[in-house]
């Protein structure tokens, strides 16, 4: 590890975005990879250098791990910031960059295979001290072992494929007499969504708030947290509205909380950033759910309340700094909110709407963060995700952050494309959330 | 005083948008006022209601008492705030307002008339233990006298206007000879600008910094400091540049300069924000220079630095709540700098350049402010001030905020005007800037 002065970012949009603005910050140089559908994007214009790898669809530019290389290799980049979602979390393109000696910037492929197996993740945290949802040790192999856990743990359960995300391969099941068929239709998706059938069981938690603690690690095994999200309001376990701290938790259960996801981040010797996500059940009992082993999305809040910028710390890390505070440094101040604003259709089902933006006002001012790639007369492409700006509010506590967001929605315009902006202005002011009365389920019982 | 509900924005601009967001995030009503220049502006697009006062020219909309005055009246607003500029350190306008019954959101129109008059409010500071620069104990009436107070404190000296402001009536004088010359030169030149001969004698310091400190105060008496500003990058005694803290003092200097100036804010009884301005020399001895009873174009780097919003404190205090934090809950963290972005020719003069702007792009991301008004196919009128945007950033330390500012600046586009933004990238890159090393002379020395 040593320093690094050129930077691939294997990325596109916000995120693309935020992580040029952290290199340039820090003097290094930075190389954009895009898609033919991307050649008028934003991370295009402000790299020092792009490079175009494939035409629109991803599997053949922003996931064509050879291509990337091929470019990263040719350009002589010292390393390469995979941002989230397409190759961040790929343990294969991790080795990759391991093989040919360009420093990725996550945890080694070795960790993210380890937290990337959900049945696995699920037994190595249980090894360790980290509550996991009362379930399977590991993947179910039968039917008959499939019942015998129910029955010691109680309906409902929920299956999940060990390789599992984004809902695929999850079933509810309220009753023995549901239990083969919806086995083996939660095996058959698993088969087919991730080339993997292994399954395992865990008892399903009706209602239950989604917090996350974020991990900074450095290479001499300095583990510390920089606090909660809270993230419950989601749709098709997607994450609309996020919150730092969460207003569920009081700071002995923070401090709890934050203890064990510092254990579960050691346990498989991680280091960079990664999150710790847990499920809080109406006990307050905490179970860990998953890691993720890369920047967030909603990274930003964390900032706001800590002041730590954690894509320089992300860089300082893989140039093998140490971490530069102690736990006991890291101090909330204030509250802080991100809408994720999407362009989606929400009166036709969030249907993606891509297209040009004739007009766009982003807001401003004080406690006001926005992070996004698009501008005034930018064509949103259809290939990739919907979320085109972050809308990030800081206040002095949740009110101030709630009434910031509210009035900085209100000025947000976005003319040529539909937006999800009346939802999330719906969601601001809805009693619920003002009360921080909310579940995973808030948003689906707003949509019914 | 009571709880405010409806307020009259007696501005434009980027402040009047700034004052617009912070009403909306308490839940008061706003009435902008604008000029037939400005209709297409941000600050009427964004108020709840707003009402013309005249055309273009300013002593025919927003310096024009009478109509604003009928308009908040008609309007039956509880509250004026008057931003900065205009009438916002016109006494008579807030006297008007005390006769209306309406709140004047700033101090006392007495407060505002012992500050505004130059040499008053030298005496005033003199006799509170506030040193000011030596010179004349109040305006001076004869040659001879001027000519003994040169004699005492030594030349140069400098006169100045009693009513001054913006460097009119105002004169070095190196040597006796020079003296009556240059005397009934800048009386006349006071008599022309502020329709009063009066001037006063300082000794004149040649090498100085310009640091300002912001003051809270509420209607019981309670007077905090929320530290320093450093002001000295400025041109025609505009300030183009703004930091804070200063880089230049150390705690034990700050601690005395921020009781000195709660000293100076309770010699004149003042209520609300406010700024004391002082001098500083080469040997670290600092003078009362003049107090601003307003807020300051260069707010928000204390507000970056402190959290604390000061456009709400002002309101708060205006209804009359007590200030809600102690000196000592004021902590500065980190480092924010402001740059001034005008629409202006740097290779002609600094000419104000109107016109539409044709493409707009503003940076954003961690750290990073904009308080603008400015949008895509936004015409700026001939009229007003240059001033199209405020670029703040906030780092863990000085040279993080620099950094910072440089890559916001690098991303800026302004297409259609001209503006000072290379201007602004060469002071950010300055040897003498990042070094800290800066005088009130910095610039004329860069541009020479």
């Amino acid at each position: 590890m040593a320093k690094i002065r050129r930077v691939l970012i294997a990325n596109r949009g916000e995120i693309a975005v935020r992580v040029i603005r952290a290199c340039k910050e820090l003097g290094i140089e930075t190389i954009s990879i895009y898609s033919t559908a991307d050649k008028e994007s934003l991370h295009v214009a402000l790299a020092d250098y792009s490079i175009c790898v494939g035409p629109g669809p991803v599997q053949e530019s922003y996931l064509n791990m050879e291509r990337i290389m091929s470019a990263a290799v040719a350009l002589a980049v010292d390393a390469i910031h995979p941002g989230y979602g397409f190759l961040s979390e790929n343990s294969k393109f991790a080795k990759m960059c391991e093989e040919c000696s360009i420093q990725f910037i996550g945890p080694s492929s070795e960790a993210i295979r380890m937290a990337g197996n959900k049945s696995t993740a699920r037994e190595i945290m249980q090894s360790n001290e980290v509550p996991v949802i009362p379930g399977s040790n590991g993947v179910i192999h039968s039917l008959e072992e499939a019942n015998d856990i129910a029955a010691s743990i109680g309906f409902p359960v929920i299956v999940k494929a060990s390789l599992g995300g984004g809902g695929k391969g999850m079933r509810i099941i309220e009753n023995q007499r549901d239990m083969e068929k919806f086995l083996l239709q939660a095996k058959a998706e698993a088969e087919n969504a991730f080339g993997d059938a292994s399954i395992y069981i865990e008892k399903y938690i009706k209602t239950s708030r989604h917090i996350e603690f974020q991990i900074l690690a450095d290479s001499y095994g300095n583990v510390i947290h920089l606090n909660d999200r809270e993230c419950s309001i989601q749709r098709n376990n997607q994450k609309v509205v996020e919150e730092a701290p969460a207003s569920c938790i009081d700071n002995e259960l923070r401090l709890q909380m934050g203890e064990t996801a510092i254990r579960a981040a050691k346990a498989i010797n991680y280091v960079n950033a990664g999150t710790i996500e847990f499920l809080l059940d109406e006990d307050s009992n905490f179970y860990f759910m998953e890691m993720n082993t890369r920047i967030q999305v909603e990274h930003p809040i964390t900032e706001m309340v800590t002041g730590v910028d954690l894509i320089k710390q992300q860089i300082k890390i893989a140039e093998g700094a140490p971490l530069p505070f102690d736990q006991e440094d890291i101090v909330i101040k204030g509250h802080a909110i991100e809408c994720r604003i999407n362009a989606e259709d929400p009166d036709f089902n969030f249907t993606p709407s891509a297209g040009l933006i004739k007009e766009l006002h982003l807001p401003g001012g004080k406690g006001v963060r926005v992070d996004s790639h698009i501008y005034q007369n930018y064509f949103i492409p259809l290939y990739y995700d919907s979320m085109i700006c972050k809308l990030i509010t800081w206040g002095d506590d949740r009110q101030e952050a709630i009434d910031k967001m509210k009035v900085a929605l209100d000025e947000v315009i976005v003319a040529g494309v539909k937006t999800n902006i009346p939802l999330l202005k719906k969601i601001i002011e809805h009693k619920d959330f003002i009360d921080g009365n909310i579940t995973t389920k808030f948003l689906d019982k707003l949509l019914r």
